[in-house]
């Protein structure tokens, strides 16, 4: 079936550039729906190398809240992993209801390796697409959407794709012996996957198959299918498919409790540090536009190198409601190879997690050395939301200012970065961006009555902030207060805050 | 301070006999008050090679509910282990609020082993110390209770030990290389010990120390200063003490619900497995014991076979109430190596838990090649308990049994062995049983009001189990129906049939 897939197929950078804008506003809309109707996504990259997976996934969740998905890269198995079902590693990565999950290369490589290498028989090669069959039936009779695309590209193609990897610095590591060798037998790959796709082609989970030559084609191709593929899941379940942006839905109930809105503010009783923020620090679009893209590039340069030097590193986002958290960990992870970062948000704990330590849930998610974690909210609740709605006693939130604090040098001494970030806005900033969010459709999901009850406690939060800062500043993670009220400004700001602290610590010069 | 330790301390066998019995007694007493508090304890032990920690954790988890503890043994760090923060592994594996989590080695080897092989310095052994320290104080504050012994014998002792070890052919595997090493320096490594011992031992947290000469005495004198110092715990939080076998307390609030007892269980409509089985199957107390002894021999010799031969071992526990799974489980575990297997209590699941597909929390705790898993209840909830009481829908459970034969095999087929029981009593011994447990003031914990409303919808029930038996008993993954009326009888079948699996699999010849 491979031979017959159309590998020609082209787009010029007009057509692309005309296509992809409103595609990406369509899945951004449709992760939102998709996190209502609790609806688990598994997407899955196969392909041979250098077809064009980790830069398809880069294309899937650039539009996407970064706090709805994980990326999930399949290695060669761990010790870990050898020791339990082959399935264990792949079931253990499933994604939570309303969460997305990409795969680059996944439960299927057993067969495709096994064959490869010869260690696989035809009988071995059936029962393993038969548990792979079933695994996937699985997922989808319970709910999840799964959509699996296998990436073709022509020998020559691929030959010449290879080559351009082993040129170029920031992606040579990329390449293995293995590679080489399956390039040697571009017919015995043919075959080999051929015979898998026929095996695990079934009815609730098709392959589809992408003519990955062009990279405009292939990025469009599965971005418009995902967004198909999406928008039917919701048709099936009889789900509403979001509004589009021209279009008018009648007036949802107002989130907001009466009068919230009008509720004073106290003001500051001493002067703070807080008070000392200057608020009307402002980017033109214009400028902005010019300094974000080198500062992500920057970015994306240094993800590498800390893989490289293995360097773990945290960054903690902590501000107001409304701040523009997500929207700047958007611009901070926007071109980053999402199979390097993760963006942890966090909720309430759940029952496991009330039963442990507070500090648990957190050690659990430190990162990998060699790998950002990006924590949306983070082990400072206890100082913040557990001490002012009363979750934590008195005792307990004094006490935890000394804990955080060993809690990070625990961590900095091990050799991570830790850069903490607080997104100031003003309560008038913060009324205007509430009042938009009830208006404007798309944004309306990020408004709770939460978000009403927090404000009216706006003192009581603005007491912890700034004994939080001062208390845990430390030297070795220290605090940047961030001045959102200007999005454009706290983007920038949080982008070179994070530069310098990579470019320090890696031991690498800044570009100037 | 070690040398002021008075190893020549020794007891009786007939001494040891009589302080045995009440200090278990009084042991699992105090686990249930510490679970009903929701304390979570952490007993490290420490010491070098062959002093007994294995052996002594062996004393305290025997007479505890298996469901309430786990087992950690100290390894070299993983290569995951190694990127992540030294702390990590550690604080990973803090038990819930109500548990116990006992540490075969633990935080304190960088201390001793870092100096040891020379690679920490006087400084680096002082911010060590220091991230110690404060790791015990945040789980002290938090509630935690910490116990800390280090088994110290002499060097005499400590040669004859290891040389024991290598002659036996069950303890051999577990001398390396690294202990003769240590072995060769005695007065180093009292050394080392001091130094680490002088630095860790604090208010919160100090260090106790153990002549562990005699088996004997180190037994009686650890299990007493764990006993005291539960105790201690409970009284310091002004909780009550377990009552005392011997004393009788006000009668608890019965906990059933009006007239549940005089439910009347409805007959089967159809002669069903269940009502083939035979409930007049018993064991006199004293055939009982000549039997369990030389099983629970076999079983730990198989443990360890499969530990070499790195065999995975699940074992599923499902039953009615009060069918005595918990003691069955006791008497099942009661001479293994605790480090070599773990109990899963299975509840209603959690936040996480929920928002994932149902077999995804089994999936996370399948055991590591060469582990035993046993859990108590199990992924057969969804046909049981999801079924009866409608969390699960009818197509949902319906099918749920093609989806766990599925899952099964994908274990076994990867090499596991699935053993499952169905625990079997009648309703009348079940009430019987009940009552039992609400007139015996140490049995009072495990009857609730829920245990009554599951009674009143047997008729429900026994409809869902014999379906599940009938559509899940595979050549696989068999089930084995216990005869559960008389409990010595069930306690010999379910180690009979454990023990005959695991020789087949393992292809070793049963005893005769």
């Amino acid at each position: 079936m491979l031979e017959l897939l159309d590998l020609t197929q082209t787009l010029q950078k007009s057509e692309y550039a005309t296509a992809m804008p409103e595609l990406r506003a369509e899945l951004r809309d449709l992760q939102q729906a998709i996190l209502a109707a609790g609806i688990p996504v598994v997407v899955l990259l196969e392909g041979w190398d250098a077809a064009g997976k980790g830069d398809t996934i880069g294309t899937l969740v650039y539009p996407l809240d970064p706090r709805g998905f994980k990326v999930c890269t399949t290695h060669a198995p761990t010790e870990d992993d050898r020791f339990r079902p082959y399935l264990y590693r792949f079931w253990t990565r499933m994604p939570a209801r309303g969460n997305f999950a990409f795969f680059d290369r996944g439960w299927h490589r057993r067969m495709l390796e096994g064959r490869i290498d010869g260690e696989l028989d035809r009988q071995g090669l059936m029962v393993a697409a038969g548990e792979i069959r079933e695994f996937e039936r699985q997922l989808t009779d319970n709910g999840a959407v799964l959509l699996k695309f296998w990436l073709q590209t022509s020998k020559k193609e691929q030959k010449r794709r290879l080559a351009d990897i082993a040129n170029d610095r920031y992606e040579r590591w990329r390449l293995q012996q293995p590679d080489r060798r399956k390039q040697l037998s571009y017919r015995r790959s043919l075959q080999v996957a051929e015979e898998m796709l026929a095996l695990t082609s079934t009815a609730n989970a098709p392959w589809t198959l992408i003519a990955a030559e062009s990279r405009y084609f292939r990025r469009v191709d599965i971005l418009h299918k995902v967004v198909a593929a999406l928008r039917h899941a919701l048709v099936a379940r009889n789900l509403p498919l979001p509004v589009a942006p021209n279009e008018e839905s009648p007036a949802a109930e107002p989130a907001r409790l009466p009068d919230a809105a009008q509720v004073q503010i106290p003001p500051s009783s001493r002067p703070t540090l807080l008070d000392r923020v200057d608020l009307t620090r402002r980017l033109e679009r214009k400028e902005y536009e010019k300094q974000l893209d080198p500062l992500q590039r920057r970015l994306q340069e240094l993800e590498l190198e800390c893989y490289h030097q293995r360097l773990p590193v945290v960054v903690v986002y902590e501000g107001w409601d409304a701040a523009g958290k997500g929207g700047n960990i958007k611009r901070l992870t926007q071109e980053l190879d999402p199979r390097g970062y993760e963006v942890i948000p966090i909720a309430a704990p759940d029952g496991t997690e009330k039963s442990h330590h507070y500090l648990w849930r957190f050690w659990r998610q430190l990162p990998k050395a060699g790998h950002i974690a990006i924590f949306d909210r983070s082990w400072y609740g206890r100082v913040l939301v557990e001490r002012v709605e009363g979750f934590a006693a008195e005792p307990e939130w004094r006490r935890a200012y000394q804990e955080i604090n060993e809690f990070e040098r625990h961590q900095t001494e091990a050799g991570s970065v830790l850069v903490k970030f607080w997104m100031h806005v003003s309560p008038e900033e913060q009324l205007r961006r509430f009042e938009e969010r009830e208006r404007v459709p798309h944004k309306r999901h990020k408004i709770t009555p939460d978000d009403w009850r927090n404000r009216a406690r706006w003192g009581a939060y603005r007491e912890a902030v700034v004994e939080m800062i001062e208390r845990t500043s430390t030297s070795y993670s220290p605090w940047t207060i961030v001045e959102a009220e200007d999005k454009y400004w706290g983007r920038i700001k949080t982008l070179q805050t994070l530069v310098s602290a990579l470019e320090e610590k890696l031991g690498v010069a800044g570009k100037k």
